[in-house]
């Protein structure tokens, strides 16, 4: 038996995510309260409080949880430390934060419990002549990773060629937009076919579902995703290694929550793990429109200790990311009317406040069949702040 | 071109009708202020703005609208009079309103339009010999409605006999709930096969959009819908004379918005308006889960300017209402995991603060095949402070 509200969540951070997850938990009565240092982020259209603070501010997140039952985040620079002193169940755990936060660290994690990644090696030391050794020895090319803080794409870096940035270059190690001092590893360059996520959930009870794959496609100049199509273009049998996969890799971590498990499926058929997200992705927008239970009402389920919801798809879906164009500052919209003109579209504005290059504005799905044409053709009509 | 917020829409009325509008214009961009005298109606959850006062306080109402582009309302209550010197556009308009208001003029105002109804009389005579004469020439059964304010049901008695209550009945006339001396009319009581509802969408620039109809089912005791089916079980052609008769009726009035027509399928394979609401109804909360474009995002849509969505319903649903149990007061919900375990059903609670006998309290939409089992079962586990 429940009475009203069935859960009160604190959600650290208050953009699109917090945003979507606010709007499902509309129907099952479930109130939502965000932490957020914006005075009108997203999520504060439809939260029930929001409270203005830094993410990573102690006291802010305290304030936070006092009316909340469970703690939750749409973003993972929270601090572990602070969110065990809360006393309050946080999900996912902050143990789980911890590990993915380093992704060197999530990478040992996930090797320890057997999951499939590409190889990978720490650098550790500072010295340059060293490092430059382990590279050669690892092999080229191969891909140059900071440990903490990357994000769309942020944080990658490609290395074909041990060769330094130029002639008169001090250094032996070649040229790299990440520093090879700071909290870097380097990884296997993995020649990929296809890039997938599979998104899995797991109830405060440990029941574990996944749903299935979808492709990503990313913009290659922001480095970020561009498109989500479900269903994914691979054999039966990969998306069964890519469920089991990604559930494998979500047991070896703990916390109830959704997770998206990002993938490699490359061309000598291996599946590997890129790294999870312990929290609702972008790869997962267009369940809202095509699964069963959307990302967003699977991990106020999860998170609150309510069943599990269907995680089937109901019907073929293509995602493409609105994003800021050139012009900075008050988002115009153009092609609204367009894109409502379609039929099988749906819009999704995020109401930011503020728009800059490459920001993630809004998104739209398009569902059943011909998903791509009509995602496209809506997409190429609607921009903000475009020229 | 918009600037964010797309429109600034202002609702008079703040209950499960405003709430699911205002949900759904979370995704447009779309700025929802309520008017509604509780300190916690359900559209608060996820307004922008919520005004406290009186539905009909002609202050309250300036002030809803002082912040609006457009003024929309979720119950036909308002008076038309303070909306019409607003001076900001109110869809549907207030001539609609008015109109809507009083039955009679409504069952006048569509006969004029050449709408198929029920045969009715108005009686507007004080003197009892009179209204008697009036019945007896009508002839029984017939069907005794206010004019004014009746809703689920209420204001609508069916009179079998023109026998007065008791013998010791000083007046000729039989007995009703309803005062013969009020403001009453009769209307031919019908031999109804199915009560079906269908809803019906009008754009700022005219373009007209029906949906196809669904089956209302009443619970006899309450005289409120207990149940919607889509697909109706009717003959193709009767589809179509449904379509184009509630169309035909909402095109005899004027203004935009989603209209609710409510019609009687007779068993002498009539189809017969029974009455229209200007605004989302209960018969199209399946709308939600079921049609491409629900009939909240397609009333935001109507009355803001925006294109009319895709009215096509893409797969078979069953809506059952969630009403409060014998107990008033502080809502408990039993059975809400019980719910949430079955797939393909959607639980919508609306968060009221009380629960009384009746009260509508949330809903269950179950789609895909077997919904009638899947939203029964569902229904019987839920309650609401029931014994």
């Amino acid at each position: 038996m429940y009475r009203s509200p069935i859960a009160r969540v604190g959600l650290i951070g208050g953009g699109q995510l917090g945003l979507m997850v606010a709007r499902e938990a509309i129907a099952l009565d479930i109130e939502i309260s965000i932490l957020d240092p914006h005075p009108f982020p997203p999520a504060a259209r439809c939260a029930f409080r929001h409270i203005q603070g830094a993410l990573d501010d102690p006291d802010a997140i305290r304030t936070l949880a006092e009316n909340c039952d469970i703690i939750s985040y749409e973003i993972e620079t929270g601090d572990p430390g602070t969110l065990r002193r809360l006393r309050k169940p946080v999900e996912p755990s902050p143990a789980t934060l911890e590990i993915i936060q380093d992704k060197l660290v999530q990478r040992r994690h996930l090797e320890g419990a057997g999951i499939p990644m590409p190889a990978f090696r720490e650098l550790k030391t500072e010295d340059a002549d060293e490092t430059a050794r382990i590279l050669q020895d690892f092999g080229y090319p191969l891909v140059h990773k900071t440990r903490r803080g990357g994000y769309d794409g942020r944080g990658v870096a490609v290395i074909n060629t041990p060769l330094p940035a130029g002639q008169n270059d001090p250094t032996p190690l070649p040229a790299s937009p990440i520093s090879w001092n700071g909290e870097s590893y380097i990884e296997e360059a993995v020649s990929i076919r296809k890039e997938l996520a599979v998104l899995v959930a797991r109830s405060t009870d440990g029941e574990i579902r996944s749903y299935e794959p979808v492709e990503m496609h990313f913009d290659p100049s922001l480095n970020l995703v561009d498109a989500v199509i479900y269903p994914a273009d691979i054999p039966p049998e990969t998306v069964t290694v890519c469920r089991d996969t990604a559930m494998a890799a979500v047991a070896a971590l703990s916390g109830a929550g959704i997770f998206a498990v990002e993938l490699f499926y490359t061309d000598d058929h291996r599946v590997l793990v890129n790294e999870i997200a312990p929290r609702p992705h972008n790869s997962g927008h267009l369940t809202i429109e095509a699964a069963v239970t959307s990302q967003f009402q699977q991990h106020l389920r999860a998170i609150t200790g309510l069943p599990l919801g269907d995680t089937t798809f109901h019907q073929p879906a293509v995602m493409r990311n609105i994003l800021g164009g050139p012009v900075p500052g008050e988002p115009h919209y153009r092609g609204v009317d367009a894109v409502l003109s379609e039929s099988e579209v749906s819009l999704h504005l995020y109401g930011k406040k503020e728009t800059r290059p490459g920001r993630k504005m809004g998104h739209i799905t398009a569902t059943g069949a011909d998903g791509w044409d009509k995602a496209h053709r809506s997409w190429r009509k609607i921009s903000v702040n475009g020229v």
